[in-house]
């Protein structure tokens, strides 16, 4: 499989954990979830993410859970694992194996303990040095989950000190600026050009592929706007970009709650078919009644207004 | 002037203070300012809160500024005004002043280091003492803002035991599941029904409103959405509540981005010919070209969406 | 192997994680500092404790380690095992395997997202579940490291809805009324009696005692400190027990440094014997000349200080 | 009366703000204390700190207590005020009143929002903007109540862009790296040498001092402690220095009790006739019987040591 690098673009869906509904691992939800997203347009694949609910697995169930992604992807697009783990020990296992099963490369989130420019890049040699050279390294950037602010300066200083570091998951909020910034840097030759691939549900994308970011790596239930909302971004169509985020906009917006955000996607995609059960491991947020017919209203909503888009 | 009671409703647009571009306080587009929002259907007036840059002020500018803002509206509709501070003197000390000078009401934020049930219960048991029996004040519920985490029985034991609690500004998030749970106390005559006042820019005011929301206490720029969508909502015309509010999302998405978005909403109240000047007072956020132009174009499209709704 | 409960009382310390020079787990320090904890008086021992470097270590290495302490100890003391996870699947994994080889009960810390009471409740009844009635627990309360702040009250509630909570490990600062209302809630017969271990290095011991705690649970690097004061305590003479206390203190208070205190510690247990090297997995805090010429002073003092005590 | 400058040494006590039992400002009791840490060897004194209960003062209040110290102090030492405010006009009012009124520098903290070295860097540039390059600030490092970590390559930049700042009220934790990091930064030549104060009621003073404090800026109810050991560094004698501090450092460390310590620190004060009244204004700390107990027995313990060194 080929190894990520700093031309990757598109949408890097971030994949749901399936479970059954008693709460186990459920692999033929993983198979029918992998085909989903593929056929939606992804071009990658993240999983273990935060919203994987990778900390509520054991050991074990993550590297299976992971081989059977990568088997069901079968190459065909580049799969990302999510590594982060307070101590270098876990995470280099973790890293090894993924790697040697096929993944394309790991993404890494700071702990929320640091804050100094130098405890930041420090963090990420320590990082580079745990994983090796020859695994590429996603940098994820979420303040509003990690509390940890990496300034622009910051990410430049270690793409130019770290070459496996290829792709930023910019997560930021409000974080418009900063992706302009770090491409103001890579035109002035200042850094290398790496991905930037944007998050936050896709609430901000449309003004953020205009300011340099090269797709998205989110995990919003309708892959398909991401794709299409890029597709159309990159084909110079920025109405039509902006005509179709505009209608997955009041669901998207929907499920970006904190913490019942997950819940809500995973309803979503059962209801899509793409998993057996929305189940989510404790502890998770759990519908209403009156979530659901929010849900629901929402989706017909959308319904109407993308037939009436054409 | 009437004081604020549990019977309040509608929209209080949580007022901006105009500067000059050179940082002054600007009188006269506080007598601007309040008028717009009023011929836009406010239903009261919320000013000194976070976003009105309440602590850049002087405590004689933040008494010069209210006094202005109180002699415009005239008594049309209630003024509610923050009076969050880390002490009870200076809290005491404004509020007395501007209920003397005609406020209908305060509100108080909790600060930063309260964490357990009881130490948020004794505060706004001090707040209570502080303020007096006849002043009628609002619990502002902003976890994103203030780290503090309120449960809905905590807020019951607030109601419940200080009857000088007659509305909650309500800005949790997720945050629909807490409307619904105080509603249902009350239904069960549990505590007393107060008003509850919804935030975080309405960009979930529609759910709200359908969880038992009697409006909103915000400051998105165009306020005229807050009062349409609560008007359609009261008259019981959801699916029109939701066509309105989806027309504006674009934008009110784009003014959610914290930090940055009171200069948006300066931006556009100053485009709009409320105010006469964008400027903020150190620290604040900046616009860039790009940012402007982003807003631009949410403008435009959603005049154009707005015109085929009719 | 007895299981823990309600009634242990004395000098759980908290042991280390030995490594030797280039990071590897070292067994035979191991060995010798379990021997080496014993001699100077331990009642129990907890291992992989915020303090141990647990996350540091792959899920393998937890397992091998934890097995070699209990070797050792051989049933001559209890021991305790921190299990603390993000996820209830690691937790219920190393739990099983920890108490199938012997350990007598489980520590759990609070994750840091948790703020109402309600939440920390709710939590814990989810741990005991995870768990299983057999298996007895420790509720580590350690706000400054964790952010949550856990009410006497919630403590007592927790107390009384889970007969497995045996124990509580208090590290709260300032704490010394805490301790004193959950012991007046088991005079007044509204909580079971359970066991208070205190930490914070054992900066508070001698006032903690008096308040009602049952002893210490902390790894200051002269145990002997701690159990010294705890017997002179338990004998009623209080004089001598702050007496003792004093002669450490400098030092205690010197290993009381949040990220270097461990460094100190070890360096101390390495100085001492205890261990074969003073190696911390990275991140951790790393002693400069000049710190260990402060570690050297304090030593000499102390011993000096000792001799005079008799 | 001189400004602060560079050279600023020994120990600048950080003053209470004395009340009434009911409340009130205390001017009598000003005039006490201020006489009591003078004669006790103060070369300094700062007011309005954090733990002068500043924030719980009106603006009023504060003028007229500032105002009455100056007094006072009549220009026997330099006094400091703090000004830190969430915004730069009412710390610009404040400190031109105090400056007017004859203090010799202003303290300003940073506030909690701040993390990346840039927005430190960046606040303390408008701070001294807003102050005027002709009033001398003191950079006040205090992450554990700010929750900002100020890196010393911060601090050292501050220093080298901003003339005004002439001192480093130190009171990181573990913080003395920081010292000697800066100290040697000034040794190279690499930023102008600035006075540096420590803080955490002196339980580093002698490692500290050591490491090229200049003394200390903290409030520590028997401030000779802290005189008498900063003038046996100061003289040489290192070991004097540290027997003189373990004789205080059980009711030190007693009275470094986070929230606790003011009501512990003005119960020994007015037990020492400084002031008339313990009371702190709400919200604050209450000591119950056993806590006043502790604090008898720890001085009765700490007058028999002093009498036996002599």
């Amino acid at each position: 499989m080929a190894l990520l690098d700093e031309s990757a673009s598109g949408v890097f869906v971030i994949g749901v954990t399936p479970f059954t509904d008693d709460g186990a691992l459920d692999l033929d939800s993983t198979d029918r979830v992998v085909d989903f997203y593929l056929e939606r347009g992804a071009t990658g694949l993240t999983v273990l993410g935060m919203m994987g609910e990778a900390p509520k697995l054991t050991a074990e169930e993550s590297r299976i859970f992971v081989r059977r992604v990568l088997a069901r992807v079968g190459g065909r697009v580049p799969v990302v694992v999510g590594v982060s783990a307070p101590g270098f020990a876990p995470m280099r296992e973790l890293a090894e194996t993924v790697m040697d099963d096929g993944a394309a490369g790991v993404m890494v989130a700071p702990p929320a303990s640091l804050r100094t420019d130098d405890q930041i890049y420090n963090y990420y040699e320590m990082v580079a040095e745990t994983l090796g050279a020859a695994t590429p390294f996603v940098l994820q950037d979420f303040p509003l989950a990690t509390g940890v602010q990496i300034a622009p300066s910051v990410i430049q200083r270690i793409v130019k000190a770290i070459p496996s570091c290829v792709m930023l998951k910019h997560e930021d909020w409000p974080g418009l600026a900063k992706i302009a910034a770090l491409r103001a840097a890579s035109d002035r030759g200042e850094m290398r050009r790496i991905s930037i691939l944007v998050g936050n549900g896709g609430v901000l994308l449309p003004e953020e592929l205009s300011r340099g970011a090269d797709g998205a790596m989110t995990g919003f239930a309708y892959p398909e706007m991401m794709v299409d909302v890029w597709r159309a971004h990159a084909a110079g169509d920025i109405e039509r970009a902006h005509d179709l985020f505009d209608a997955y906009l009041p669901l998207a917006r929907y499920e970006q709650q904190p913490g019942l955000g997950l819940a809500i996607r995973k309803y979503v995609l059962a209801r899509r078919g793409a998993i057996a059960s929305a189940t989510l491991r404790k502890p998770g947020g759990k519908l209403s009644q009156a979530d659901i017919a929010d849900i629901e209203r929402l989706i017909a909503r959308q319904e109407r207004r993308l037939s009436e888009l054409g």
